[in-house]
């Protein structure tokens, strides 16, 4: 993407209605524009990250079995009034009639009508395990939306459902998801930490909310110190093999950590104290196994193998793109601007041209662009006739990986520098050893 | 994808509620599912194909040099009430009150919303020509949902916004719309022609509807024979010739073509009868420049070269996939299913097993699903244990461009039969053959 042809509009100066640095950095390099409260417009740069999320969440979905579709967002209220939830749900759920007068709601979830995809075609046992997905717009009508798209009204999210005919097939089913949470956030650029939790509105016995650590984050959690260096199911996880997931889940669950809600002071005591981490956190997935609390309310049965109706048990599994944007700032920042894993970065390398116009800066630049971009990199160029000084914090603020800044003496040497941006080193270095550099992935 | 482990609900019986060929076969092969009037579920398979036709509508709207973000589906009425068409647009649209009781509506369009963002950030001359777009939902309250998503309620729309300083500006921006456009629909396997619109309540005064020629059509259209044959613009053509892009519109707008609203019947009957075309069609793209009405109503000015201010000059142009989906099922389908142009097909090859179980039979299928994944084609490999009748009809139903039948005969021999959809021709090849016919694209 040539600068001179893109729409980034960078804001000058801190927008005063951001609380917390993710917010104030989304507004100030034109990721987002708030619409009304709590609904958002996601710029170009912001859409290219939330693009990157969205991928890799989708990639771990699919590796682990799960399958997508779509639902739509507008669900009929009669859905809800057979789970009982219709009147449950407060506030929150946006109630709409339509131009017939029907009662509709905007889906702040979808286990019911999942649950009734399910019911409309699964008959038998032989079609399960099966776990659907989609990843699709919500709103809930907080009474609070603040700090940017991290707490909005209307966001995306990956919700799964998962359906097995017995109690230990949704425990496997819930082992998948919990792995392949993990390998999704660590791609992401996160640690992120399992805690049992609170199954609130959606019910159900066995809970893990997913919780990065930052001092912005809303809830207060509390965990041993090993959790930060547990491995992270490779790439090689066999979602199939029952006992290697469940030794994952039993690994990750086997030291303390709790949310606020859950937590237990004598337990957590009872750690040595140098091993305690008491933090702030941000929740970035939440998964649930409920039984047969909506298959039971709905109907959603099976013939098993011993030719009877069975109710299958169900599980539910959420991670929010449009709040994991933010996290992932708020966990990788500088006083300078965000700094992005390469993964999910908007462009992965700006391009500076020091001298727009100057022949031989303008020709390295092309090749520089022209190069990277075949080989399949997301660079930026910027084109632009403008002062070092505003290139060069730009290119810092909106946190591409790596900078080139192609200058007019060192072209003339035939050489480019390339700074790295969460080290800040600088390496001077032919244009051909530059392109090599930058398309080399870890 | 292994079909064991995909979820593909085929319909054993038509759906009595399908009124169209393409609503009909959406049901079947279990492509969708209704959830209220005119509001569905894309369910696995159809997900995959609407996918695929979202890809190539971004690809080429980025090479028209469009840039896109994401516009919320909400929006407040007050962006409407600015505009003056918040009243003006009647019950099809679905207004909301939130918890706060404030006025929201789930947007039909987003003239005024990519208005407001236009406005707050752009303010120069230099940053003109801009082209936004985005793919997201829209809902149009319509009395009658019909035809599956070919005209439903909740839909997906890619609409694009441009921005100029002056008409000549905003008519080259229409030009490269509808240059994209006509590679668009080739891509997608369909011939559009466009034709001389109504603007109806977007406003303006130039307007053209890209219209498909299919029996269930909507709408009546009257054209000159040789649309049928013109050359469509290649993917070398340079979005940034005026000339050439005027030469474009020129030729596709140089002989008759009009819907019934447009239609003049003595223009039309001057044509020599062999050379006109009476049939229905199909709207799959809506273009519209109407210059100043919303920049104006909302202020969304920029200083001009001469240092004044000017308000600039817009266009807005919609393609409804949701709506294309069926739209090329229409134009391509036979009595056995559908026959999918490889570009948007959700599987391009079935490789269909014809005896489960058996080791050599297995393993062939095994070594043809990994070697064509591996290229990159997308396979579904049917591994159930089902009737070879089944099978087949299945294959055909969803209309994969290529079957590649593992029977234990043929495998003996070390050969599979391929089978051509679209044809129906069938040639008996070596595995490695069958390998590299299948991955040869066009």
């Amino acid at each position: 993407m040539r600068l001179s042809r893109y729409f980034m509009p960078i804001l000058k100066e801190n927008p005063k209605e951001a609380e917390i640095v993710s917010h104030r950095l989304m507004l100030r390099t034109g990721m987002i524009k708030q619409q009304s409260a709590g609904i958002y417009t996601w710029l170009p740069l912001g859409k290219r990250v939330l693009d990157k999320v969205n991928a890799i969440i989708r990639e771990e979905q699919n590796r682990s079995g799960a399958i997508e579709l779509l639902m739509p967002t507008l669900q009929s209220a009669e859905l809800w009034q057979e789970s009982g939830r219709y009147d449950a749900y407060g506030k929150e759920m946006l109630r709409i009639k339509d131009r017939q007068d029907r009662p509709m709601l905007y889906g702040p979830t979808n286990e019911e009508m999942i649950t009734d995809v399910f019911r409309s075609y699964v008959k038998s046992y032989k079609d399960l395990p099966l776990n659907l997905y989609h990843i699709q717009l919500k709103f809930r009508d907080e009474i609070r939306p603040r700090f940017g798209t991290m707490r909005s009204r209307e966001f995306l999210m990956k919700d799964a459902y998962s359906f097995d005919l017995t109690r230990e097939g949704a425990e496997h089913a819930y082992n998948r998801m919990f792995a392949a949470y993990l390998r999704t956030f660590t791609r992401l650029g996160l640690r992120a930490i399992p805690m049992r939790a609170d199954t609130g509105p959606i019910g159900g016995n066995l809970s893990h909310e997913f919780i990065i650590l930052a001092d912005t984050g809303e809830s207060e959690v509390f965990c041993h110190k090993e959790f930060l260096d547990f491995d992270i199911p490779g790439e090689d996880t066999n979602f199939d093999d029952v006992a290697g997931l469940k030794a994952i889940f039993d690994k990750w669950t086997s030291r303390y950590a709790a949310t606020s809600e859950m937590h237990d002071e004598a337990a957590f005591n009872a750690i040595p104290e140098a091993e305690r981490v008491s933090a702030r956190g941000i929740e970035v997935g939440h998964i649930f196994y409920f039984g047969t609390k909506y298959s039971e309310a709905m109907g959603a049965k099976v013939q098993g193998p011993d030719g009877k109706e069975h109710t299958v048990h169900m599980g539910s599994y959420g991670i929010g793109p449009t709040r994991l944007v933010p996290a992932i700032i708020e966990a990788s920042h500088d006083e300078n601007g965000i700094i992005w894993p390469r993964s999910v970065a908007p462009f992965e390398v700006v391009v500076i041209n020091m001298k727009v116009g100057d022949a031989a800066c303008d020709a390295a630049c092309e090749s520089l662009y022209t190069a990277l971009s075949r080989a399949g990199v997301d660079v930026l160029l910027d084109d632009k006739d403008e002062r070092a000084g505003t290139k060069f914090a730009t290119a810092d603020l909106i946190g591409a990986p790596f900078q080139v800044i192609v200058g007019p003496r060192s072209v003339a040497a035939g050489e480019v520098e390339v700074k790295d941006r969460k080290t800040g080193e600088r390496e001077t270095l032919t244009v051909e050893a530059a392109i090599a550099r930058l398309t080399a992935r870890d």
